[in-house]
């Protein structure tokens, strides 16, 4: 007699279990041993060897028909996107990756090999980056897939949001706009960029850039009590921003200013520090290979709010807006 | 005009940016800070300051339909046992808690009164057992309620599952079955009873007891290289599993052996220290407030595989199941 006093519910969990115990078997033969994780995957929790006491944590889901379309998009590139959106997390707290571990909701069918898909599409950033994962968790239900990745990372001192002050200047890795046309999926999280940064000079805020520039910038200035004032000119407009004008007929600034899912980083930092920065950058030959350009883009300053400055030297309020904007 | 190229799934997004911003800010205001979190709520992560460098991470998702029935249950209960269950986990690898990150998947309508009913629902177990909230990620679809924490935890020296050996005896705290009938959202996590069983003796093995005591000692036994046999008469039976056992017609001890979610430990101990704990617990007058009895109900044997030693002494072979029976 099956056990239907259980309910349907619970005989959909029961009915994966082999699955799960599947995947936890591939798993173990497919992911990497590391020093920094002395106990193999597949016990009731992961253990992480730590080089310090300052353990920092992200966590962020992504799920379909939200943040990717699976019907269009490989599910590597899905797996990739999860684990990269929480190391540009780790990257704003200037943390160095330790590992990750991965809670996957899997539509049926083919659960299975979504799960082996997505975990591979992980591997080669968690490679590069040296964020190992360490554990999962499947679920498999009738409803979309969804990815929620923790990473965790180490730091004493980490950047924090809040600490932009009035004369600080605004600094951006890379350039921003027309994500959407595919490069959100494709993140490049900064975490080299912010370490060679911090080796040369002091950063004072940061925050990595999700929800579109204007939008974040805001949510730094506010967390640092101050206001932030950019220049129209000095914004690094992405080409996708250009493509993706020509069929809104919004400007490529708009586009930069307001997208989103660039994952960038936006930072503060000292008005002297930016100077010599810009010095050197600009009597260099080259950038170094792994580093995005940097930007200075405008500074903070006392009023609160977020005002843009334009060519002419008139200034107008800036609206704070990204994803917001449908709302 | 609306940004219509972006889709209308990132306006699903773009809509409840809103709701997520005062989420946060709600949570600032709700989650009692804590001196292991120097870092406010709201940054791009969460610095937990540990006191050792042997880091324990947890993670596991429950979600409608498979855990939990949202229609008929408070929320507050959910949020429980999505805390609970990962605390469950650190207690089998004897880890201390340190600190908690929360991912909400958040159906329509009435989406953030959701998750401040399932946020008010851990805090109380969080400050039990000293593991706050640092953070959290709100998603908001037109799908089913999930809910993954991931539990971050403390301890140089973990328990695992791979360090039960012939002759160890097999211990169980509390007792097992029905936890169907509600038990199974009420999860007690034996953090404080694995603490003061490792200062009595030493735990060689653990396995938290999720998916059911056969088919979770078998992993045990399986990832130790070993057998395990236990004494039918040894059990501790729930008083859930003797009244499902009255609707469902199959035995309380098959219940108990196969229901799962009774979120108690098995753990492997040398032979000579139960038999010491067995006296101590019969010479005293009251077990401690805190602990669930500990029971020894067999013992760790050569030959690979689970067997059933009944009170007329014969033994059969027990088949390890659980969730799995639905298969």
């Amino acid at each position: 007699m099956p056990d239907d006093y259980l309910g349907v519910s619970r005989y959909f969990c029961a009915k994966h279990l082999a699955m799960e115990a599947e995947f936890h078997r591939w798993l173990k033969e497919t992911l990497p041993g590391h020093p920094r994780l002395p106990v193999p995957v597949g016990d009731d929790a992961a253990l992480l060897q730590l080089d310090t006491t300052g353990c920092v944590v992200a966590v962020d889901t992504i799920s379909d028909e939200v943040d990717f379309e699976l019907r269009a998009t490989d599910p590597r590139r899905i797996g990739h996107k999860a684990l990269g959106v929480n190391l540009s997390d780790l990257a704003a707290m200037a943390a160095e990756p330790v590992a990750c571990v991965v809670a996957l909701m899997l539509p049926e069918p083919n659960a299975a090999e979504l799960a082996r898909e997505v975990i591979l599409g992980m591997l080669p950033l968690a490679e590069e980056f040296d964020c190992p994962i360490a554990g999962g968790d499947v679920h498999v239900w009738t409803h979309p897939l969804a990815l929620t990745v923790t990473v965790v990372g180490q730091q004493q001192q980490p950047v924090q949001r809040t600490g932009a002050r009035v004369g600080n200047k605004i600094a951006v890795t890379g350039a921003f706009g027309g994500s959407i046309l595919g490069r959100h999926l494709d993140v490049r999280p900064r975490i080299r960029e912010m370490h060679t940064l911090r080796s040369r000079c002091e950063v004072l805020a940061a925050i990595d850039c999700s929800d579109g520039l204007s939008l974040d910038l805001d949510r730094l200035a506010l967390a640092s009590g101050v206001g932030a004032e950019i220049e129209a000119e000095q914004i690094p407009i992405h080409p996708d921003a250009q493509r993706l004008s020509e069929k809104t007929g919004r400007t490529p600034l708009q586009h930069a200013l307001t997208d989103g899912e660039d994952f960038e980083l936006i930072l503060a930092i000292g008005a002297d520090d930016a100077e010599e920065l810009s010095r050197r950058t600009s009597s260099q030959a080259t950038q170094e290979p792994v580093a995005a350009p940097l930007s200075i883009i405008g500074q903070f300053v006392e009023p609160p709010g977020l005002w843009i400055r334009q060519p002419d030297g008139s200034r107008q309020p800036l609206i704070a807006k990204g994803y917001q904007h449908g709302s």
